[in-house]
């Protein structure tokens, strides 16, 4: 035996990578230590990646991934959402083009009843994020102190923040570790993720928006049930019921993608229009949220309460209520037209006539970033202004030359060339029958 | 098509280490480009770190680790020994308890017409390095500008010098990150880490010792053959020829442990006396260095050339012009008794009756490294006076409580510690058939 002898609660970290490297399961107390080291900087960023790296290829246990997600839960503080009183529901969706249902859905379940914390990202890649919709809205703060968030949702029923260096500090840094080291791909990884934020707000159900397709991370229906059952099984193991949606994201959702656009779009959901896939979602994910919170029996009762919210107006009220606490200009909400525009506005014609069947949503993704709708490097500014909205959608039956698009750019040339990604974007020929919206549910 | 694209030669350090955990082949280009960028720093060190674990847990093909070898002896100056002239030969060990080979090889292999270039390494783990016992002698340097070392091959015929920032900087860091981020197994990294360096020696050929057993990095002879088949094959496609020999390494090699302990018994062997083991390693890494570089035609004849420079005292010579051009005390060669003594020495005693039948090397190894003589940490200082001398050794029949080793100690209580732990290193019962030293042969 050695003659030094490292203590029975120390452990080292190479020790810890070299277990994951061949396979075998790592204890909860060695899971616990490696993440408060990773955060207090005992473990190093070069050794947490190798760390993330043998996650990747060799898995993890149930019970690693619950131990990971309860050990970055605990590497921040808790947002401590009174536990009397209506529920406390969130919706978590895992990132898709024009995907803005949460600016929508939030007031709509707080005007029916709910509670929503709503801790929220940035675009990621191709995808957009909440909280840069959000603060497309002139003067909207994303940045929260934790007692006035959890006092706004006591207040309003919805409050909107980023991830403070306060909440899972483990995770904001595992996963600026992981966007640049090809370590993203991993169930446990992305489950730990998504939960230990989602737990360091008290919540009584969460609905996860998987989406599948070519324009999301998840590219099989297959892939996104193995992260379902990952995070319904993680989430029930730690006290929090997840149900699950899958919905497809191979066109974007609705018209607008980029963030004044978005947003615009999820304000004319809560005035009682906006396109039809992205109210269909909504209520789908709303419904959801009402049943698991105990505010509506079933599915049909739900979408009631839901629609009656919307015709009512009383999500919209809530919503003007968040952008006034939240330090914008409430105006916005019912008058969009208020939000910026790009000043270049570029036609997209199609190439060909025949029927959509599709729009590549990873290629608008990537055009939209390109304008400066998202980041390439994280520190990248983003323009509120640009973005594209979609004209015509898939099984809409186009001319030659029609306009299927129109993009909005900053400058003249990076607008046309955005225009010509778009163009190649669409796919047009015979007639097609047109994919579901919904591809499957779970439930924990 | 995304808008913004790439030039052709940039890559994106995260696209390649994404390919390689898909377990794709990266390019040779690719590979350069990792290297170049991992020394500019462009490839941040938490980047080399996932890579890292993704090519243990991928492997490369052999035209990536002969690229990343190439990359890797690229990052670096070359040391130029003149082609014309004797043989340029050198001997490499994958490191072992007890290995001071390298001290009476390279002297013994100048006495016989060979010039040999050595660039050596530290202790590492629980093994030692030959640079920490070439410091057990007062005054030795061993960090040589390019230009003297090169030019001390000329003249005397060995020079002995550490990896400095000139030669295989790639190298440098790569193993400092893969030591700490348990990346350190895998054959294609340890490919391109040694041959990195013997490349940037411009050497006529090579002589790999590639210890196997317990106390060895190479557990398994197939582990070991593995690694030999690719150090064959990459060392073939740079112009290296590359001999391996297979040694046991169970127990120490010879008696001493430590630095200075170990830097005597290798002068003893240069004195003709020393260990019979220690003596035929040396005899017969040394005699396929001579068949390599085309000093002798066999191994009978090799073997009695090196006899006979050890029986004339040749190569002691040429390690005492060593010692003196690299600024140390010459007489410590002829006179071992003049190199540091350590204070306290505690004996240790048998257990029990009955033939020794292997003493636990890598107990040993950790033995001497907790006493001083090796590093737990990179920084860590090192005794040149501490370590164990093996007394009695396998295959001796011993009675209970004889003194069967002797611990050297800086201070009388780790030394007690120490010799409880060196007694358990010893398995002591049936007689049994004692292995042989050489475990088998492969030519390039």
């Amino acid at each position: 035996m050695p003659i030094q002898r490292f203590r029975k609660t120390d452990f080292r970290a190479s020790d810890l990578i070299a277990r994951k490297r061949d396979g075998l399961p790592l204890t909860a107390a060695e899971l616990r230590w490696l993440i408060a080291g990773f955060v207090s900087g005992e473990v190093a960023d070069y050794q947490m990646s190798a760390f993330a790296m043998a996650t990747v290829l060799r898995g993890m246990t149930p019970a690693e991934t619950l131990a990971l997600t309860l050990a970055m839960r605990d590497s921040g503080k808790r947002v401590r959402v009174a536990k009397r009183g209506r529920p406390r529901l969130d919706k978590h969706s895992t990132g898709g083009v024009g995907d803005k249902v949460s600016l929508c859905l939030a007031p709509l379940i707080a005007a029916c009843g709910g509670r929503v914390p709503m801790i929220s990202g940035r675009g990621l890649g191709h995808t957009g994020g909440t909280l840069d919709k959000l603060e497309a809205i002139p003067g909207f703060r994303v940045s929260l102190p934790l007692r006035r968030f959890a006092h706004q949702v006591e207040r309003i029923g919805v409050a909107f923040a980023g991830q403070t260096r306060d909440i899972a500090p483990a995770d904001r840094s595992l996963y600026a570790l992981r966007d640049v080291t090809a370590t993203v791909d991993s169930v446990p990884l992305i489950t730990a993720s998504i939960l230990s934020k989602k737990l360091a707000t008290d919540l009584d159900a969460l609905v996860m928006d998987i989406k599948v397709g070519r324009g999301a991370f998840m590219k099989s229906l297959a892939a996104a049930e193995t992260l379902a059952d990952s995070l319904i099984r993680v989430g029930r193991a730690a006290g929090l019921p997840v149900s699950v949606v899958f919905t497809a994201m191979d066109a974007p959702l609705g018209r607008a993608v980029g963030n004044a656009l978005e947003a615009r779009e999820a304000f004319e959901v809560l005035l009682g229009a906006g396109p039809e896939d992205l109210v269909e979602c909504t209520l789908v994910l709303g419904a959801e949220m009402l049943r698991r919170g105990g505010l509506a029996r079933t599915e049909a009762a739900a979408r009631r309460l839901l629609l009656e919210a919307l015709r009512s107006r009383a999500a919209l009220s809530v919503m003007q209520a968040v952008v006034r606490a939240q330090g914008g200009d409430p105006r916005v909400v019912a008058e969009p037209d208020r939000l910026a525009h790009a000043p270049h506005r570029i036609l997209v014609h199609a190439e060909r006539a025949g029927f959509i069947r599709n729009i590549d949503a990873l290629e608008v993704g990537h055009t939209c970033v390109a304008l400066g709708a998202g980041r390439a490097r994280a520190e990248d500014a983003i323009d509120p202004r640009v973005g594209v909205m979609i004209q015509r959608k898939p099984g809409d039956r186009v001319r030659k030359g029609e306009v299927i698009a129109e993009v909005h750019a900053a400058d003249a040339a990076p607008g046309r060339r955005a225009a010509r990604s778009i163009a190649t974007a669409y796919e047009i020929g015979a007639a097609s029958k047109p994919k579901p919206l919904v591809l499957g549910r779970r439930h924990g």
